[in-house]
């Protein structure tokens, strides 16, 4: 039986750190399929993307490691779970849902799945930060100048 | 024989532009080795890359299209074409070279290569920009409010 692992995020400005968090993710498994984050998603958890879903999504599925991407749903983020049926779900160190209650609930949904977390790549956990911050500084400058 | 293509850019903020220049760049042979500039390059002939060298070539490499990503010359494009003699070497539509002249030093360095040139994936050739401007749009707002 082909293991499937399921991994989720919004993927803005595409870094190493990842890649590495897919990579590890693929690990755990035979096929990896990635749930990218609708824009409206991304907005009410975390922050408008700087780029939009269709394109983050063709981004993630170019990446080796990736078998499939998605785009996530807009309303229930168990839908895809039970679309998908994944055995694994990997989550990212930033990640904020809990292992367990993740568990339960695709278990009460009727897809058991063990859920793993992966851990930082060293030294880059700032990346999508760090290049935003990079192109302000430069853009405020030329705008100064 | 296989034959090798070269691609070579900058890649800054990967795009769907970007993906779309190494798959059509990847369809001309067998495998596709792409030169990645370094940032002193890309500063001397365009702009100051966002994304450091190093993680640039390493976004490129993860791509499905790309066997392998190599840094470039800092002094001498043609430097990367002799270490290693591609067969093809593939043009985006922005690049200013002019084919028959990179095919004339090619021969002369002993590399005889055909040039081909890929066409603009259509809507989508200013994307980086695109990205910029709402990074900086954005920011600039965030800072005035």
């Amino acid at each position: 039986m082909v293991v499937r692992v399921m991994a989720t995020g919004v993927f803005d400005l595409l870094h190493p750190g990842h890649l590495y968090f897919l990579t590890e993710a693929r690990k755990h498994g035979d096929e990896l399929i990635v749930v990218v984050a609708r824009d409206q998603t991304a907005r009410r958890l975390k922050r408008e993307p700087y780029v939009p879903e269709h394109m983050r999504r063709t981004m993630v599925e170019a990446l080796k490691p990736v078998d499939r991407a998605v785009l996530g749903s807009t309303t229930d983020i168990y839908e895809t779970v039970v679309n998908e049926r994944p055995s694994i779900i990997a989550l990212g160190y930033n990640q904020v849902w809990n292992e367990q209650e993740v568990e339960r609930e695709c278990a009460r949904r009727g897809v058991p799945v063990r859920v793993v977390r992966i851990g930082a790549l060293p030294h880059d956990d700032l990346a999508t930060r760090r290049i935003v911050e990079k192109i302000l500084a430069r853009g405020v400058k030329e705008l100064s100048s």
